[in-house]
């Protein structure tokens, strides 16, 4: 009983939340300011992707983040040591972001100055997938040891996503992990997704990351 | 606005399964069937966890496994491989369990006749910690490769939880995990909390681990 209540005003929340992330992506658009929505599971590689993007993309673009936790600042102080303006937020016991979170935080980092803002999400697989956060992509990273069967058991989580990234590629020689199969299963779901194996930790396919998203930018720009 | 609206109706839920949750404590007590509700990310080893759980008690206990997923039924026909009773649950969108969901399962599985039965909850380390499934024990695992600052961003999780096994150690060498910064993370939040280092994969810790599980179903059976 007090499941049904809950799917028809999370309905009502996603159809508001709908209509405010595309009244977001006309503004930034306006503005000409990229942003990127980053998604994982727990520890997969989110702020050393992010980091490591910072580091081959600051030359070229004016960049801000924004870090999102459940609870902590650990993330903020990392990449804010980077170099780049950072925003944290807290979600409390919130495991996802909306437009109504990422809003204020685009306005404290005075977004119309900025080209591109990376938005790093709350490490979950599930309700992020499901909240629009207004921004004009969506990225997500798997990590070889959470394994090759997780679009099977997160299918949202892919479909939602234009660019995956495969992390963490340095541990494949020690898994069990299986590329095709992953490949496979990833296309069956998404068969316009951009697919990417890095290494955050090494650098490996960092380089590519870093221009297909400044790729991304400058079409958006122009 | 609409976040506030979240807010109280979450407590109304949470108000209500948490009731539902005591009086599921009290019929698990009456047959003497120990429930366990083990949580983790996606990936850090929950359902290689339970096959060797499996493999260590089965001749000791009699054991039914409900496993529990947004989609896919790949884990439940691992674990029914093993030779004892599951049951999945599909959540649809759903990223935790709650009595609701757990209930019809236990009664499915006719647990009254059971020993020991584990509840493999949603891979996510945010909702599940919010709901009680009206388990006697609460268990997490923590994989090495997610990193030692887990505590700090996820701190409800790991104070919900009874035992904590931090597994995939065999990934310790390849990695900068600090064990001991992350007990002492852990402790801060938790100091009543077990934690066995394991590898489900290669076995290290799993009788360390079957030994706790056994000694409390016995307690709770006395």
């Amino acid at each position: 009983m007090g499941e049904f209540r809950v799917i028809e005003i999370k309905e009502e929340i996603l159809s508001d939340n709908k209509k405010a992330a595309e009244a977001l992506r006309k503004r930034l658009k306006d503005e000409k300011t990229f942003s990127l929505n980053l998604m994982s599971s727990p520890g997969a590689g989110k702020t050393s992707t992010i980091l490591r993007t910072i580091e081959h993309l600051k030359d070229k673009f004016r960049i801000g983040i924004i870090e999102a936790d459940i609870a902590s600042v650990v993330d903020a102080e990392k990449v804010n040591a980077a170099g780049v303006s950072t925003v944290q937020i807290n979600t409390g016991g919130f495991c996802h972001l909306d437009v109504g979170m990422v809003l204020p935080a685009l306005e404290a980092l005075d977004f119309s100055k900025l080209d591109l803002i990376i938005i790093e999400n709350v490490g979950n697989l599930v309700c992020p997938a499901e909240f629009d956060t207004g921004a004009i992509k969506n990225a997500m990273i798997l990590s070889v040891p959470e394994g090759d069967d997780k679009p099977l058991k997160y299918p949202l989580m892919f479909s939602v996503t234009d660019v995956l990234l495969v992390n963490k590629v340095d541990y494949l020689d020690f898994s069990d992990f299986n590329m095709k199969a992953l490949r496979e299963r990833v296309c069956a779901l998404n068969s316009d997704i951009t697919i990417i194996e890095t290494s955050a930790k090494t650098n490996v396919g960092m380089k590519d990351w870093a221009e297909w998203l400044a790729q991304e930018v400058r079409q958006f720009q122009a």
